[in-house]
């Protein structure tokens, strides 16, 4: 019996709140990359909706919830993509949004946070020192702040993925999560485990921001000093012990992966399934090409959760 | 009252034969494309599914009619989509699947026609050759030939995305779509003159490849000698009467554009989108680009009708 924070009749009826332009995402297996990779690969496309990454799913929970509690703004830290979901969704309810996101988040996630109509505060340091501030904030102006998979709704959120890929006809046996700071992890991780509980969760990090994996390993949360990655999506230092907690009960592994493998993963999204992504999308891919004899023969399915990538960066990886 | 080939039953009924991964796409509005071009900008995006083009929901149909007919092989003309999909569609109902093509084809599109399991031909010359080579097998060999445009599966399979269109909850003002035989145009068209007679559909063919469109302007079939243009996927010389007789009723209007503007749409898709699409799939974007007043303010949508291009030559085309 699993005892986490999630509960499957709310994510049942979170479907019923989310935009639907984030739901039933494209699941198709990809022959091209299966071939290369020595399995059936299928992708999960997270990427093709307005904010091109799966955070829709959850903010669109966090602004329905605020808005029916009557409250006009929010803040949260941000890498990149959860502020712009929480941009879109707060703009089309009315909500006052404010994003904090340290100034060596990607350009690109920082212009489309601006685009999108939120206010954006940039400071030095990391996606922590980003946390510290929107909390300060949030305590200054009695703003409420969302946090990224703290906030039960953002797990809750990414949960309704594993919704669509348990409902899926389909003969899956792993499916592959990138995991930063856990919400997808958990989310989609309780739903399988709940309604699918023979197809494995994989949950896989960068060598350079092990945080959580670490923390999973050890049962108990581990924080490092700073992280080392182009996967800026899941470059988080501090596990929230309440995520761990759940990850605990819904993962089968977490693996670490060494950045060649990220962008390898990145080239072959792009040659074999004419996929633009960025660095934390990859690290399914790169997980099956660390440990190829694991997968040999197997279903998995990997979570393309987002492709918010400055170009400049992107090419100068994938080419050759 | 139209009197098209095209059935408004027949294309609903379609959507229980064709296999779900090709239907439902996702659409969805991109406003970073909108703030560039001046007006709101929806995606419908065909190209997550295993053969990367919408061609899937018509061979769909006619892989399910020969099955029903108890035939065991087709043999078709492709640019290179069509052959994929029929390869698809052909492969999971044991049917033997031979496609036509020029060798000039994209490498990558011919690559996984052959990875399909379909038999691959190669005829010097271009798609109007691989025509004659394809009808010529199918009476040596006694084997059903399919011709995208001319047979109505292919028109109303395509004709489904029209049905997606209609039913979206949206203020769409203008659908742009590319033109080719004209299966996709005459489909997605008389969907939407049946039931949203409001939008606007508009034919978007390049200026190297403009038979169809010289044929709608002048309402008689109108062949050219040779083509010059990057949108293989379109490039046809010889409009099929009964194609263009349709499309003369669902057509609002049909439009040239130049080679620099495919190039651009293709770029600005892959900077404000991130979405890799081959030239054809660029034709909308360019066809705003060209005329930018005449969309000024509307809500346009371009179908991303695909996305199988050799690389070498997108980084070519999309490197400023």
């Amino acid at each position: 019996m699993l005892t986490t924070r999630l509960d499957l009749d709310r994510i049942r009826a979170a479907r019923r709140v989310i935009d639907p332009i984030f739901l039933d995402t494209p699941l198709y297996q990809c022959d091209a990359l299966g071939r290369r990779l020595g399995c059936t690969v299928s992708i999960k496309l997270e990427t093709a909706n307005p904010v091109r990454s799966f955070k829709g799913r959850g903010t669109e929970l966090v602004a329905s919830l605020l808005t029916g509690q009557g409250r006009t703004a929010a803040v949260c830290a941000s890498a990149g993509n959860l502020g712009q979901a929480l941009g879109w969704s707060g703009h089309r309810r009315g909500l006052d949004v404010t994003v904090v996101a340290s100034r060596r988040a990607p350009a690109a996630k920082l212009g489309r946070i601006r685009a999108l109509g939120a206010a954006l505060e940039l400071v030095d340091g990391d996606f922590e020192q980003a946390r510290e501030r929107a909390a300060s904030i949030a305590q200054q102006r009695r703003v409420r702040l969302i946090e990224d998979s703290r906030d039960i709704e953002t797990c809750e959120g990414a949960a309704t993925i594993g919704l669509e890929l348990a409902s899926a006809d389909s003969s899956l046996d792993t499916v592959l999560i990138a995991l930063g700071g856990g919400a997808m992890a958990t989310g989609v991780g309780y739903v399988l485990k709940t309604l699918s509980p023979d197809v494995q969760v994989i949950c896989v990090q960068p060598l350079g921001a092990p945080a959580m994996t670490r923390s999973w390993h050890e049962r108990r949360v581990i924080t490092t000093d700073s992280t080392d990655t182009i996967a800026d999506g899941v470059a988080g230092r501090y596990p929230i012990p309440a995520v761990l907690n759940d990850l605990l009960q819904v993962a089968d592994d977490a693996v670490l992966v060494r950045e060649a493998s990220i962008i390898e993963g990145m080239r072959m999204l792009l040659e074999h399934a004419g996929l633009v992504v960025e660095p934390s999308a990859a690290l399914g891919i790169a997980a099956v090409l660390e440990d190829p004899d694991r997968f040999a023969g197997r279903h998995v399915v990997t979570v393309i959760c987002g492709s918010n990538v400055d170009l400049d960066a992107y090419h100068r990886w994938v080419r050759r």
